[in-house]
């Protein structure tokens, strides 16, 4: 160390603390069918996301975050206004919303976009949206001031004609499917060309980011990728030894990395919130295109954990301690946790399924213990109270028609046996009990929503 | 920052370097049936070792490092020798070494211990042996200077009248095996107080390392747990949520952190390569008690990926740059890559099948390319070529009691595929054919030993 190092190192050590910042920022990233298994923080042998894993060195890793729901609508619906699909409706005879669906988010759900929005938030949505098309349900309906992106998923809309097996293939047609990319409501690219998107949402991301760094800011930011027909844009293609599934996650970290970056180099990492997580399990039936839950159980569709666990990490340097934690929380976390950064009252009169993350996240303090309910639609098919997990009813998240009933219902233990492979109902007949009075009361709350998706 | 911490840094900055290191240290530390999915750096949600993902964190970890066997006895020997057991000999009609065995690693095989050994190397090794008892194979025997530990697993010599299943209990008797602890041969304690192996393992090796500082040393640290039974010593037993199975790995993490922390307060790390790793995959069949493979299929005893591959974290800071390689690397490179730290040439005339890792570890640049071949006993149950591995004959660790032949063989591909879900043999015949040229070439070379585990 030289003398003019000394000298810097004591000028930085008089400058006065930085100008009192605005509100702080709140960016959700939302990974789409990405599977607990597929980071390399998580475990991943063959994807490498440097991106993420800084993410969460730097940030609080959750080793059990749940997304509220099995598929992509219900859990989209879920994370936005922080209640279980089935009471705002976002459930039904469909799984999802069609393009040919009358349904979609209800307007008189409350969004994290509409509450912050009103207290001066700058609010935008980036990527794929899947909460309905009709009035009163898109995205400039609910809350957001800007949108970018698809209306739904990238697989909607197929050419007619399109040959079987398209939408799983690792090398998909470009012209396959006819799904439109939209601004603010508008069409600007039918087909969208799928293999500079997360490329695209990404500038825009960063130019959203640049344009209201003096904040607050909101921006929820649903990738279309890892979700099938993959796509990667050539700067990531090819270049995994995944095949294109690994180079979509791969381009997905870099879009990670790209925003990160523009709230560092703005010098507003400090005064934003990021997170990131999925918004289910992996689709395994698409095979060498389907992603990896890891060592947990099935994937995407499916109340088994592969399903519904999912990554979680949360940023806010110099403001989450980096660490991993093993508290359980859920998307429907994210808007009681939004509202409370934002100083912003909990939206009056309605039921929320999620809590503040403040405490956790700034504190390091336990959570308050609470119920996780599985739903699978507007079922009800497991419960988790502490370690324990209860399944009513299983069934695989695809190819198995008809859901198996349990009574007793199956037993496992998440801390000794993540991957549910050991029934213990037998001997645990006192927690049972106590998982059907948990059922119970949470069912005395439900107040099941007009159905939305037929 | 004030005028004190300004001086101290002036003053550190003109402080000379260190004295002239000695060769470099070699220290392998070596888990017992810790599967590929048990650390936290590796994606388990369930266990903490934060030690462990801070040694991956400045080291390098390796997602594709293998055991050179599925189980005990010639997991070890390959390891010491940079052989495949079926050239020493050790395997046969059993599986591994029994209390009541002849056979052991034979004299003529020369170990790491004996090579550096004779370069002036300082040898110890502390913990589970398991390469026999008799004259000729015992550690004194095979070049070590020093010995603390087990003769063998520490669930042998049961104590007769043992409940069944006692070994796989989450709270096994304390007094239900009779193996020794024994010291340089002679036993100091029997039956020995499990309990506290790891604790009292870890201050030995801490003793080792400060009194041999002045270098060069060798040190063979292979741990008793988490081999069933599991015991872990009062201040981690109960603390964690997958139970005895992840307190005694978090105690084996702490003890990883001793080892290191040993190093660095010595001022010898960067001068010192320590290489994690396990014997092999996790002991499924103990349920509860058995770890997992994380996304890897099956476990201890079987030549699915979750049989025989298994973490694996090198460490030397200044030396090795910190990242992820997926470059195929075994416990065979161990001996050739400890040799030429030591700058002490290969033994002569001796078929070895590991490789010197020093141009990845240190340089970053790739390994040559070369086949894996995966044993069961002395048979050849699987190949892997690149990204592709040939199933000749599957058989799960334990519990079938005959292996299916397949031909054409089982074909996966590692990188798509890492669960080998979707056998692909039908659609690639010149990979096949590649790999059985691989296969024929290796056989050439094959001189199979005198059986050992008789």
């Amino acid at each position: 160390m030289n003398l003019h190092t000394l000298l810097l190192l004591a000028l930085l050590a008089t400058l006065p603390p930085a100008a009192a910042a605005s509100k702080p920022n709140i960016i959700i990233l939302f990974a789409d069918d990405l599977g607990y298994g597929d980071l390399g923080c998580y475990g991943s042998p063959v994807i490498r996301t440097p991106n993420l894993d800084r993410m969460a060195a730097e940030g609080l890793r959750f080793t059990d975050f749940y997304s509220a729901a099995e598929v992509c609508t219900p859990s989209r619906a879920a994370l936005l206004t922080g209640r279980l699909p089935i009471r705002s409706g976002m459930c039904g005879d469909r799984r999802v919303l069609f393009p040919n669906s009358e349904g979609g988010l209800p307007p008189a759900e409350i969004t994290i976009a509409e509450a912050l929005k009103e207290k001066g938030y700058a609010t935008m949505q980036i990527g794929k949206w899947h909460l309905g098309i009709h009035e009163g349900s898109r995205p400039l309906d609910q809350g957001f001031d800007h949108q970018f992106g698809l209306p739904y998923s990238n697989d909607m809309d197929a050419r007619p004609g399109l040959p079987k097996g398209s939408t799983g293939s690792p090398n998909p047609p470009h012209d396959g499917w006819n799904v439109a990319l939209m601004r603010d409501g508008k069409v600007v690219e039918q087909p969208a060309d799928q293999t500079t998107l997360t490329k695209r949402y990404t500038a825009e991301a960063v130019k959203f980011i640049r344009e209201k760094k003096g904040g607050p800011f909101f921006l929820y930011m649903p990738h279309t990728f890892p979700h099938v027909p993959m796509f990667a844009s050539p700067a990531f293609r090819g270049k995994n030894r995944a095949g294109i599934f690994g180079d979509a996650v791969e381009e997905l970290d870099w879009s990670v990395g790209q925003v990160l970056e523009a709230l560092r180099s703005e010098g507003i990492a400090e005064n934003t919130l990021v997170f990131f997580t999925s918004d289910n399990g992996p689709w395994l039936i698409m095979g060498d295109q389907g992603g990896s839950a890891g060592l947990l159980k099935d994937g995407k569709g499916s109340t088994w954990e592969g399903g519904m666990r999912v990554p979680g990490i949360a940023w806010m340097p110099g403001r989450i301690k980096p660490g991993v934690t093993s508290q359980l929380a859920s998307t429907m976390d994210l808007l009681p946790t939004a509202l409370a950064l934002a100083e912003t009252p909990l939206p009056k009169g309605v039921t929320l399924d999620g809590t503040d993350l403040a405490p956790l996240l700034f504190d390091s303090k336990p959570l308050p213990a609470r119920p996780f309910f599985y739903y699978r639609g507007d079922q009800l098919f497991a419960c988790r109270v502490g370690e324990w997990k209860a399944h009513f009813k299983t069934q695989t998240g695809y190819g198995q028609p008809k859901a198996d009933a349990h009574e007793p219902p199956l037993l496992f233990h998440l801390g000794r046996d993540p991957s549910e492979k050991r029934d213990v109902a037998a001997e645990h007949p006192e927690v049972i009990a106590e998982i059907h009075e948990a059922v119970k009361q949470h069912q005395a709350t439900v107040v099941p929503g007009v159905p939305q998706l037929k």
